[in-house]
């Protein structure tokens, strides 16, 4: 059973001051609380339907509390629900990395964004994201959502962008509407890749720190699209970035 | 002024329903309202606050009305409300144009994704997207609103896919799990690309019109991850189908 306690502490964990108070964070849906299994997230507590508790065999039988869909509902963040959630402990902070190629996000504010990186970030191989400190937090809901289990294998590591930057030892590549041509860039096997803000882009620093920068070129008549969005601007980067 | 009854109706346009009873459809925020003065799409009344009546300048007088902040926040369909609202003409439905490259939808629900797919048909030149008639509704405000102004120029028509691929004089590409190495493969100049259903893929008709299926191939460790979203599938092809 979920008491109202327990489901206002749920719903609290959308903001990040309560889920540092309770050092949890929330994850719904059996197929990404699953995934957290082999990873090196501490589960505490997995509330889950009788149709679903089959998914749970591989956790100890103590943290799962069987709830009816109605309580689930009432607890869920999200619009449709899941048949389960879980209660999370916070990781402590991750630390840097030396990774061949890795995300630079500055100051991304949208869930969805970082959510959808990190997820691409694991299709492509690549297991460091660094992010300014006013980054949207790894632990939103939203964020964990879109992510998919993807932030079990990914790094996230919220730093000092400038000082990040000027100590790796890769070069470091942004992108504007006057860089070097996307298909024409030579890609090295190293390098990080700054992605900026969604209305702003990346910041003066930040910029000042670039070794070069590439372009997605437009195609057609296409002149007076939007620029693309951060997410699928870096999708296409990175996938043409892995051509032979 | 918004009237309670006009604020009714810009409500009702979330559904198709009532989208068809007044023939109209809802286009939110100054800089997509903009893109339509071009456009074939009739605009029938504009609602915008003062501050952004500059932008109006060229649409007649007579449809641009002044209203208040706090009645284009409770007519708004958005969590972030815009500057400015449109009421436009429902167009008649598209016809089949023979493009080089057509972008084929089979039953996708999801209207930020089918409004992505217009945005990135729209960047890379695709004139065309063909939907079969379940596909999520062009003029749901969450896809014209996804499409950022997009909409205004790709064709986006409603058909019996089968009927549309028989007839179709190009190749006919899908996506799958074991189709050829996305970087291996070899566009051809003419080609209609579908993408299935965000949960079951490609219906079993529309699967065997395909002469040929492409995959995007996982990179480092990821062989756990979810497969891709579908429209960030659609920018990492047509991404890599760009290539020299």
């Amino acid at each position: 059973m979920l008491t109202a306690h327990t489901i206002k502490v749920i719903q609290s964990l959308d903001k990040k001051k309560f889920r540092q108070k309770y050092n949890l964070f929330l994850v719904e849906g059996s197929k990404t609380i699953r995934e957290l299994i082999d990873s090196r997230h501490k589960v505490n507590q997995i509330f889950t339907t009788a149709e679903a508790q089959g998914n749970f065999v591989e956790f100890p039988e103590n943290i799962v509390t069987l709830v009816t869909k109605a309580e689930l509902q009432r607890a869920s963040l999200l619009k449709n629900p899941k048949d389960a959630l879980a209660l999370c402990t916070l990781e402590a902070p991750a630390e840097l990395k030396s990774v061949p190629v890795t995300l630079v996000l500055d100051s991304l504010q949208d869930p969805g964004n970082l959510g959808t990186l990190i997820r691409l970030a694991d299709w492509f191989g690549i297991e460091q994201i660094v992010c300014s400190p006013d980054t949207v937090d790894l632990y939103s809901p939203k964020v964990i959502q879109a992510s998919m289990g993807s932030f079990t294998r990914v790094h996230v590591v919220y730093t000092d962008l400038m000082e990040f930057l000027k100590n790796s030892p890769h070069p470091t590549i942004g992108t504007d509407m006057e860089g070097e041509d996307l298909y024409k860039f030579d890609f090295p096997d190293h390098y990080n890749l700054v992605l900026g803000n969604e209305g702003n882009g990346m910041s003066k620093e930040v910029r000042a720190c670039l070794d070069t920068t590439i372009t997605i070129p437009r195609f057609g008549k296409a002149q007076k699209t939007e620029s693309l969005n951060v997410s699928m601007a870096a999708g296409i980067i990175l996938g043409v970035s892995q051509r032979k």
